[in-house]
């Protein structure tokens, strides 16, 4: 007998699991990090946050290589298949709302600049941030616990996120035009709301990816699209 | 004897790869128009790329579904695997540039507010524009002749796009701070920017998703980050 143990597949598919709910914590500590980075001003949380992110890259590296393998040598069917399948697009997600969290971490460490109306934005900024949190919070739960229906949850309050952008995008625009000293910060806080806005996004898709490991269909609904920024026609001022 | 023909193995990959060079050329297609949308103001023009998006998004399904169900049955090993994954990434990264394009359309719609300056920077973000359009075309080349040596040129010749992107953004800046009417314009301009900018970057994605095609192996290396404007601080012009 040999003291090697091999492992069982559905070892290997808990284990596939245990990582993509290790990297998820990993990704909601980077954005409440990022958040926290933005909201004190806090350069040092920011420099930590950036360095962080090195390892949410490697683990998305490390679940794709072990889904790939899991595929290849298991052979699995249905279910197991899908489990290998979201582990892949759910690290996909997952890495890139950590790259986003790095880039607000990085617009975190330039913004010296305080300008009448800087802590308001930033308020509306942490207000998104805590919304994003939840949203990915409970969509983790929801792969956790293969629940479709609390993933479908997440993908409908998107909405709520969007809007908040766009509220908060059309106070940044009033600022830049009321007073041109500001363009420099105010754009900073835009990229940021856009990237927690995008961060929503990628939560949306993790939801989807729940909705058909645990169901077996995709939801090809066009989600109702808050984001509408990109057809505000602002006028010049004058 | 019966009429059926049943597909074998080999048609079915060759037909997976002929679906991925289809959404290339349609991609490509759709980021052409709306660069040129841009260009010529063409609301029109914007409207149909804005529609055509659909199809896109149809097709990445069909892909995504025809993978699965190929690994699925199949069971495939080795490079065929490595086929189906590398199907299922790209047309990932195909939908996310479809969508971008969908955006620059959606902004091209609303730029009616012209100021001096915004000549040359809608030739700038042409310049970007015909740029990213020469990244796409070469990876869709690359992926179709499995070519893992031209995609590693995709790859490092994304710098370029960034550069320019930065560039684009400082200008645009310096506009908004000299003339606070430009704003509006000068953000839709802004975020068209950061789209191409974004769009080149899933271009390098897929280059790295040939080089795993072709030679099983990933891309580990960290890529020479061209966007710094996350770190750029905009001192308030006083």
């Amino acid at each position: 007998m040999t003291q090697h143990i091999v492992k069982s597949f559905q070892e290997e598919l808990d284990g596939l699991s245990a990582q993509i709910a290790q990297m998820g914590g990993l990704t909601e500590a980077q954005l409440q990090a990022a958040i926290e980075a933005v909201v004190k001003r806090d350069t040092q949380l920011a420099e930590r946050t950036i360095r962080e992110d090195q390892r949410i890259d490697t683990l998305e590296a490390e679940i794709e290589n072990q889904a790939i393998r899991l595929i290849a040598l298991r052979q699995p069917m249905a279910a197991d298949l899908r489990e290998a399948i979201a582990a892949i697009k759910i690290s996909i997600d997952l890495e890139r709302i950590g790259d986003l969290a790095k880039n607000i971490a990085k617009r975190a460490m330039v913004l010296q600049n305080d300008f009448e109306g800087a802590n308001r934005l930033i308020q509306g900024i942490s207000r998104m941030g805590r919304l994003a949190q939840r949203q990915l919070k409970q969509v983790l739960d929801a792969y956790s616990n293969r629940e479709a229906q609390a993933a479908m949850e997440v993908w409908r309050d998107d909405e709520e996120i969007d809007a908040m952008y766009n509220s908060v995008f059309r106070e940044l625009l009033t600022y830049m035009m009321e007073d041109p000293r500001t363009i420099g910060v105010s754009t900073h806080l835009l990229f940021i709301a856009k990237n927690i806005e995008r961060i929503g996004d990628h939560a949306t898709n993790i939801a989807e990816t729940v909705g058909y490991l645990v169901t077996g269909e995709w939801v090809h609904d066009e989600r109702p699209k808050g984001d509408t920024t990109s057809t505000t026609a602002v006028h010049s001022g004058s």
